[in-house]
């Protein structure tokens, strides 16, 4: 509860109901949609694509519908080339994003007035110099709710947060303080339009699927890939310390790379770790190409974020060339040895395994060692052990309800106890002991590829769902959080859309175990229909450039296999951007 | 106690004596000292310098002097050219390490006959092939007992470990593991030729200063930093943590490069805090001048040891070049503002500042900011929030006395409640925060340096001490756990000698502190008298290329003035190799 002016408390609906107003406020200058609108297209199973194309096109034209479906090479060429102005780009963006927004909740902030003008800036720019502000330029991005943008209010979807600085009220901070992120952005040509909410939050609900509302978009960070799903922004920003960049890309049909931590600096953002440096919580970027991750993920290592953000490691763009990297070699992990991927997934893994055959590479097995005790329980104990204190202290602020995604950290509204830190340091020798075996096991592989090298890059699940209902992520998460426990990158790639015709649990299939045979259980071919299914490819440690290459490698072959089967089939399964 | 082969208990006494009289067998295969030469030589204030090197002529002739007093890149050059084997080379180390170590107990354990074999191998490749085995070829290293030798054990000083692997019996691990590290210094032609100790414990006893007898060695790298100043190898390797390779390196007028951590692999050493990863544990390098320390930090990034090691960065040696430094900017901290140095150590910084000004380089006045605590309780706090149950394991083991340097740990001998992982993150933010503050510091030194660049780097006290006797080191930390604080590298570099004629508490000396007051106070000139007086220089994070490049400009601006001064007064007071 809050104090309103005249002292008396408000209750924590009273707060959203007042935020929410001031939002759509900000939604009436620019692109309201008509209530019947709305509920048309909250009712259809699959808002993406069509759907919001033909709204945005009523809206704001055809050419806001053609500017929203380039890539941002593409788009920034264009505006190079003076072919369009960062105005219309970032208008265009703007509508489509506030179409996301109201089809979707996925705007916990709307920064479309200083978007608009900063836009006006770089045309001046433009006119005057005739070249572009920087390798961004004109790029309107979307972020997680977790980075301070200025003149906008940061809430996490913390109810207890609206009005304050991370939950502190009358610190001068308010509105002004802005995470090293978004100045790289904003130096680099990019252009802030907004800010994306967690999957569940008690200030815009639940964030569902767009490309199957019957499912949740996974999470955390849900909200941004379902903007980059609808389009809304050229790219966005989301953060991970436990797959919440890669699941909800996967769950979304879009691309991302976490990379290892201390590359992308996550200085002055709202961060309820802050002194957690055995798993760090890592930025990551998501977008519609690897080409888009590269550009991003370049641009900001090109401003040398490691002079002013001391967790931010010293180590340039390499710029590795695809020359270097002849013949690599994948490796392909098809489960984690507890819990099967459902069936679409499963047929993920093998059309890349079959589109990589295609193009003279084979997949080498991995079976990697395993920690000490299951991964996500490592990772739990260890990212957890301090028994969450911050996420508590910021729902308690309003007395909001907590989401039942957090109810088993708090039981009965109350907080555990944390553990010792000499225990939580016996968790981290495991966790170190884990990267050093994962890492001998990575080494010793040079013995079967035949180039004398490592293997480059394995390939897997991300998680074993293409899609779950809201509740039912049940084993999910030990296919990002090792990597979070081993610090190594990834890229995410969509595949393939489920398809209840063809993604059947296959006869004879054997449980790997009790909760696998759980899980497999809550596969529903009918209600899982049209949910993307993607793969991710995970690196060496801070070996992003090359990661980077070789996703491109992996998507290409994946993008030309598909045509090669869309010849052959009629009615296409396979993604299509 | 440890069952004997009857399974009566020894006791920790009988313990140590067979370690030291196995040890003393060695000995007596190579260079034993007549009873009398030792207690001569014990009774003497200085055994450096001359002292030792009369013995060794006596022992092992004229050519054993010449060599072991040459730098490390002359070595390599002359077995390169062949004018100087690597058995000649290896021997004559193994020679005056046995005399440092009979004189001073600088070994816990003793790897001559390997290193001979070794050396005789590098001699059969040179003979062979024409060239080095590595650019370390045929370097003897000693090392602080805290890495594993394969064949040697490793017991850092605990005496329940001995016969044990890391305190424990028969895990197949005894005598078996090798740190890598170690690997690598094997592989780049090193050869690893003992161990040194901790500076107190009870198997070798107390470690003097070989410059002033009178006074410790300083902890905890003290038994390598003597054997450095004895010149009993080329080159040493130390472990730090808050200050205990640069402490023992400046008291003992040695070079010293302490990198931030993730540049030199620990993995596979002993280390009693594996789970802590706020403030690692990190590996530094000790050696008779700043060639030695890039020589060898160069060579060991050679290895790319990140390949192996998933802690250590991919950041290969950059190859910072001289010209990129011009116009260097440093600036000058003659205290922290709680403690000064005592009266030598504020006549080498006065040395450094003159020497400078000398070349046309006026030093920066440098007043950073501080954390929300005391510099040496955080970093405290941060590093034993565990309550240390590690060696407090060890010390169990063979119910061995406490070392007065650990009894604070463990009161009454038992073990303190660890405190909350909560609490502890609380203090790691407290040192994030820290960090950002400093890093914002330095980088708006930009304003002041006339170069747009910000200042270079920073010359510092090492700590307040011009030496101190064994139990009187009060307040000497705070100036080297800032820089584990902030995970910024350093160099020492040796000034001068502390001299009872010049270096007195200045009249009108007004204390900044009541510690001040107190600690002054211990300064006692006739004690010191001889002492070396060093003084660190410390750089941007993870840039160790271009702060060992600053440090020679700073050491050879020292020695070329020291050439002036030497002119002018017959009686040196500078250091001299």
């Amino acid at each position: 509860m809050c104090d309103n002016k005249a002292g008396i408390s408000d209750s924590w609906e009273e707060i959203v109901d007042r935020k929410l107003s001031a939002d759509n406020a900000k939604i009436e200058n620019y692109f309201q949609l008509d209530e019947d609108v709305i509920s048309r297209a909250k009712s259809r199973k699959k808002i993406t694509g069509k759907c919001i194309e033909d709204i945005l096109e009523d809206l704001a034209g055809r050419e806001a519908v053609v500017i929203t479906s380039l890539d941002a090479n593409h788009l920034v060429k264009l505006m190079a080339e003076g072919q369009l102005t960062a105005t219309e780009v970032v208008t265009a963006f703007c509508a489509r994003a506030a179409i996301a927004h109201q089809l979707s909740g996925l705007l916990l902030e709307i920064g479309f007035d200083a978007a608009l003008a900063r836009a006006k800036e770089l045309d001046e720019y433009y006119q005057k110099h005739g070249t572009t502000v920087g390798p961004l330029h004109g790029l309107p991005v979307t972020l997680k709710d977790q980075f301070h943008i200025r003149d906008l209010e940061t809430t996490m979807g913390y109810v207890g947060w609206i009005g304050t600085f991370e939950g502190s009220k009358h610190t001068g901070k308010e509105k002004n303080v802005e995470s090293q992120l978004v100045q790289e952005l904003w130096k680099l040509g990019a252009v802030p339009i907004g800010k994306a909410p967690e999957t569940n939050n008690n200030i815009l609900g639940y964030t569902l699927n767009p490309h199957n509302q019957l499912l949740s978009t996974g999470g955390s960070s849900g909200g941004e890939a379902a903007m980059q799903a609808l389009r809304g922004s050229a790219f966005g920003i989301g953060t991970d310390i436990g797959g919440s960049v890669s699941m909800p890309a996967a769950l979304q049909s879009i691309y991302s790379l976490k990379p290892s931590s201390g590359r992308i600096s996550f200085k002055d953002a709202a961060d309820q770790g802050r002194g957690q440096t055995a798993i760090p919580t890592v930025a990551g970027i998501m977008g519609p190409s690897v080409a888009t991750l590269r550009l991003v993920f370049q641009s900001l290592l090109s401003t040398k974020p490691w002079l002013s953000d001391p967790y931010t490691l010293p180590i340039p763009w390499t710029g590795t060339s695809k020359n270097e990297i002849s013949n690599p070699v994948f490796a392909l992990m098809p489960h984690d040895g507890i819990v099967s991927p459902h069936p679409p997934i499963s047929r993920a893994l093998k059309i890349v395994e079959a589109a990589l055959r295609n193009i003279g590479i084979n997949c080498l097995p991995w079976n990697p060692p395993k920690p000490s005790m299951p991964v996500s329980e490592l990772h739990g104990k260890i990212v957890r052990g301090n028994a969450c204190p911050e996420p508590f202290k910021a729902i308690q602020l309003s007395n909001e309800p907590v989401v039942p995604e957090m109810e088993g950290l708090y039981p009965d509204r109350t907080l555990r106890e944390p553990i010792s830190v000499d225990t939580h340091e016996s968790l981290v020798a495991q966790m170190k002991d884990f990267r050093n075996r994962y890492n001998d096991y990575w080494m010793s592989s040079a013995r079967h590829t035949g180039t004398s090298r490592p293997v480059d890059a394995v390939i897997a699940p991300v998680t074993p769902y293409a899609g779950f209902q809201p509740g039912e992520f049940k084993h999910g998460a030990e296919y990002t959080t090792f990597l979070n426990l081993l610090d190594l990158p990834n890229v995410v790639i969509p595949v393939a859309f489920a398809s209840k015709n063809i993604d059947e649990v296959p006869t004879g299939y054997k449980p790997l175990s009790e909760q696998d045979a759980e899980n497999m259980k809550l596969y529903d071919p009918e209600v899982c229909h049209g949910a993307p299914a993607a793969i991710q490819i995970f690196g060496r440690r801070l070996d992003e450039e090359r990661l980077l290459l070789l996703a491109e490698i992996v998507d290409s072959a994946v993008r030309n296999y598909e045509k090669t089967l869309e010849m052959q089939a009629p009615e296409p399964q396979m993604h299509k951007l």
